[in-house]
């Protein structure tokens, strides 16, 4: 059973294999990830993942085998094991408890050669609802706190496998991130009385400068302290705490935005290896009025040095409004 | 000018070099560390640096001229501007301030070819040594926070040179990741009435499990909740708040602990990429009783994917006591 581990200083947890653990050989030797080659996420290799927990398939196809469009799966290497109690522990002066939770793989399409960006936009609709319905279900179990959905695009991005795909993980605790999100944007609302990422939707909608993409129901902005070059925030016009909620039009919406953002990262830097993060609510807040779901997509495009991670201060070397201009300008 | 600009939602300060911004085709070409070629670092080249602000040389030699030992430089593309008042300002709903610091470079040895753990530790205390005189002499500026000192090597972890240097960046504002030390440190002591590195120092000693090396002053010891494998951080054992009050005898003491550490790293990981960072109290801060400096030491040996980035929740394939005990194993 992997473990959960606390940091005793900064609060945060950190997830330890100790069933399999890497020794120094295995990283010299770690797998780039595979072009051509089996792929168990292709469409007639469906015995080769775990049985799938979801799928939106055509009408008389048996689960398990091809016609599928969205298939989910429990991840084959997971991070976490679905089965055992939390079992909360001391060790000495430490923290700990069992690395229970859910890690599920949403393969977003059979077709191996195409990208998130390509599919149309009611198919990226199927795959948004069905990462939705998977949050829901997960929700259910009253261990898990938290659902972080992810996508990883490229090997440089720490994907391991090319065929298109996101991932789940169910948490049994909140994320450092999202509770440092949570008190922040509580002291914003306490001072305010408004949410600040609504704020953010405002200022960004009135000045334009940093505006990637819009619609009537979302913005694609590069976010005034941006990390990293081109770094892209989604975030809905509207007041929505939680991404679980959306319903089939603002799905839509979503999905027409995320594919637009999508090809104009991929035309102004030549397809990038990127990560794609939801921040949405903890597992059943969906009335928070502080807070407000939305995506981060991070093109992986410099290599984040010991300054940055010793201090979790960035440097950013292409300010987010020139990012913004290149992005607005690319064709589609 | 660059600019320090905050995120509204976490507080966290984020440098963006708006001077000369990365396009889009930038970052396709960006280059790998220099292997061979013309290095600035050489002894013979220090015309082609910025002039020295420190350096330890043989008595009769002139600056910036060869027969240094180590040699202190200003960045040549410094990520702050050393000159300038910081006017602090609001954009709409945003903050942002001029991005005046320093960005300075510990130039370890005239070899290019050797590498910090090759070094005498006599060698090594001497360029410890300069970096305290460096972090004195900056903190003397009203207008800087708090010194940043990181080692970068190999080009996996951001080094753009692979002469041995490492690097101080001097600050106008507090880091983030320092910020949540500083507070999570400052709980423990009012709970405990003890400092929370010392409480770490007593328990690693005592199990051993995941100590790396030891000597009169300091451990080095992999963390209980180690983001990344084989990590290891170095602790002196008595609570001492700053990097820079270190005696000659400690000096001594820690150049020894970090040349074993890095030799055993080494050996382990085939002389992995790696950063190293500093953690130190805030500029003129020496008398905490409730924080404690050390060193952390991470071998980049997985590439780092969208949870962890967009989650701080870390999943580590090597527990620490494994990590420990290959270390521990390797022949100095």
């Amino acid at each position: 059973m992997p473990q959960l581990r606390k940091d005793p200083v900064l609060g945060r947890w950190v997830i330890i294999s100790t069933e399999r653990g890497k020794r120094p050989t295995d990283f010299a030797t770690e797998p780039e990830a595979k072009k051509g080659g089996f792929c168990p996420f292709c469409s007639g290799n469906e015995d080769k993942t775990p049985p799938e927990v979801l799928s939106y398939r055509k009408d008389g196809t048996e689960p398990d085998s091809p016609g599928w469009e969205v298939r989910v799966v429990p991840n084959k290497f997971p991070a976490l094991a679905i089965e055992g109690e939390l079992d909360r522990a001391g060790e000495g002066m430490y923290d700990k408890m069992n690395g229970v939770g859910a890690h599920e793989v949403i393969i977003e399409t059979p077709d191996h050669e195409k990208s998130l960006a390509d599919l149309p936009v009611d198919h990226i609709a199927a795959v948004i609802k069905a990462t939705q319905q998977r949050m829901v279900d997960l929700q259910g179990d009253t261990r898990f706190r938290y659902i972080q959905v992810f996508r990883n695009r490229g090997s440089a991005a720490g994907a391991s496998l090319e065929h298109p795909h996101s991932q789940l993980i169910a948490l049994p605790i909140l994320p450092k991130r999202l509770i440092e999100e949570l008190s922040g944007s509580k002291k914003y609302y306490a001072y305010k009385e408004r949410c600040v990422f609504c704020d953010m939707v405002a200022q960004e909608t009135w000045t334009k400068t940093r505006l990637v993409s819009e619609n009537d129901l979302f913005i694609a902005t590069a976010p005034f302290a941006a990390r990293f070059p081109f770094e892209v925030w989604i975030l809905p016009r509207k007041h929505m705490p939680s991404y679980d909620v959306m319903d089939a039009e603002t799905r839509v919406a979503y999905a027409a935005i995320l594919k637009d953002t999508l090809q104009r990262v991929n035309g102004a830097l030549n397809n990038p290896p990127y990560n794609m993060i939801v921040h949405t609510s903890p597992a059943g807040e969906r009335d928070l009025k502080y807070y407000h779901w939305h995506v981060e997509l991070m093109p992986k495009l410099t290599k984040v040095a010991g300054f940055e991670w010793g201090s979790g201060f960035y440097i950013n070397p292409t300010p987010p409004e020139e990012a913004a201009g290149y992005l607005r300008g690319v064709t589609i």
